[in-house]
């Protein structure tokens, strides 16, 4: 993302993107200078090179991309833009590593607010300063009216890991714990009553944010105890224990009472015919972690604001068959499948 | 990019992407099992995670991102997959670094083809092996349709620095050499001719390559004499030098007859219009090189197969109006301008 001073200001309250602004010349440098360099203000873009550079020391580093295509791109809790910086932010810090840089990748339409843009950008700088993070590198492609659906974004991060730290799915053995950090389907259950201009007594908020310090607890408490971490984000919480059924040959049991779901967001999933299980998450992790260390990683995880409602919802179980099984509050049971299809597209 | 074996195989020959592929749940595990897997093949996706980890020593890294939205996604010379890989390596590159690590960002609309995917994808595979690179992670996302245009990727890439190296535009000084690692406009004008639907005589192909060997002989022979290298992606030659410009206060003055452009590339861009110096390329570079030091450089460049073409084409002047000039075949000039507006759109 290269730019330096130019003489043109733009006009962000009234301007619109057209195609020249990714074409790599003047307009082009214009909005990098004008409007991505402020929001994310830091001496890697100002040098204005088409890459950064960063040292680091000897040891074991840790990459993660997403994409993001959300809709609508403001919702509340959060924009494409904050989601985009605490997503990845979040698949870093879910290897266990302290996240450090991030690349962001805009593929905008023609036609675009400026304003819009500039608020974005802003969320994203915001997010990334509070998080000690910084975006040190990007691209800005426009393509033609009718061909993207406002903006897209790609963020890439790395970080760095802990000595010894090695968490992966294959690692989890019979009769870990299941905790999740908090409550699920806050993001999913937000966004779909913003599309369908649902209002309920209590505002939905996604739960968008940075994991990162709730992970570095957790780890200080549990180091490799704790064999994997995810967080639930398209799919839920059943996507991601299914997943890592599947790729560590287990099963997993869980009690139903113990999976904290807000009021409001489980009365808004049964009008909207969803099921909080199945729904994203942007701000919540879950964690696999050895049973006698369990106790210890879920106080830490209480000690932290984004973990204050975790809670241990259910064991890893021997099962040939690798399904996630749910115990329901009067002694019944039923398998928690993934989806085969889509239940809420664009949702991140 | 999780997925671990599942049952139902993909059909890649007759089907198509559905929403249910970017939904997290099981048909994106087979998607990406089934697809990207194998044609990225590596223990880091294997393993399933939502990041990969790998050891670093001591030292400088880089890290770069880019967007492609390349139009047609099938061209003369490649595609949207192998530009991405390669442009993604040239931006780290550039940089100086050696090329280690990238990951993929896939936005795709409903309803694309599998089998293009596949051809992508491979072509992203072959790309990466090509370089010894791997594409360690990544990310898919569908929109509905209607609301992309195909297939859009991001793609970013991290790499190492040699010790000491430290290239940067603002480093340049009046004497410097400009040199130019082979003919200019191919890759633009390729793009140009498939989406006109024009055929000449002899097939214009482009140049997309991935120039990090390029670049290490380079450094071998020119070490931080070279000053900055840049690779004219959009823009041109043109704007890109306009920028080293800006970013180091100098002029650049040009020798058109020293510029090679191939002469089936200079009759297209004729006949469409176009200026060579400000279209695309995307396998070659351009580096600034103290005075002392660029014979050694180009002959370092002459050696490779891809700097076959290499010419020193001009110096960087003290010029307080930042202007690149061009003396033409008949003791003329022109000051040559980057463009304010859109030439060729979606170019990359």
């Amino acid at each position: 993302m290269r730019a330096t001073a130019y003489q043109r200001k733009l006009d962000v309250k009234n301007g619109r993107i057209d195609l020249s602004h990714g074409a790599g010349g003047r307009a082009m440098a214009q909005l990098i200078s004008g409007l991505f360099h402020e929001a994310f203000g830091n001496e890697w873009l100002a040098r204005g090179n088409d890459q950064a550079a960063f040292d680091v020391g000897a040891g074991r580093m840790v990459m993660t991309t997403d994409g993001y295509v959300v809709s609508p791109l403001f919702f509340p809790g959060g924009n494409i833009g904050s989601l985009a910086v605490h997503g990845t932010i979040n698949d870093v810090a879910m290897g266990g590593a302290r996240p450090l840089y991030l690349s962001a990748s805009f593929i905008i339409e023609e036609g675009f607010r400026f304003s819009d843009l500039k608020t974005i950008a802003d969320s994203m700088g915001e997010a990334a300063r509070a998080a000690g993070v910084y975006i040190i590198t990007g691209d800005t492609k426009v393509v033609e009216r009718g061909k993207a659906d406002g903006l897209f974004i790609s963020t890439t991060g790395v970080g760095v890991l802990a000595d010894g730290l090695d968490l992966s799915a294959e690692k989890a053995r019979v009769g870990d714990r299941v905790l999740v950090s908090g409550s699920l389907g806050d993001h999913g259950t937000a966004i779909m009553s913003r599309r369908q201009n649902l209002a309920f007594e209590t505002e939905i908020v996604s739960d968008s944010a940075a994991l990162h310090d709730l992970v570095a607890l957790m780890v200080a408490a549990g180091g490799s105890s704790i064999r994997v971490m995810r967080d639930p984000t398209r799919g839920g919480l059943a996507a991601m224990l299914n997943e890592i059924a599947h790729q560590s040959g287990l099963g997993f049991r869980l009690q139903e009472e113990a999976i904290p779901v807000k009021p409001a967001v489980a009365a808004a999933c049964e009008l909207l015919g969803l099921d909080p299980l199945h729904v994203a998450n942007e701000g919540k992790l879950v964690a696999i972690v050895a049973p006698d260390m369990a106790d210890a990683v879920l106080a830490a995880m209480k000690a932290h604001p984004l973990g204050c409602d975790a809670a241990d919802i259910g064991e890893a179980v021997a099962d040939n068959h690798q399904f996630v099984q749910m115990s329901t509050g009067f002694g019944g049971g039923r398998i928690v499948d993934w989806l085969a299809g889509e239940q809420l597209p664009r949702i991140c």
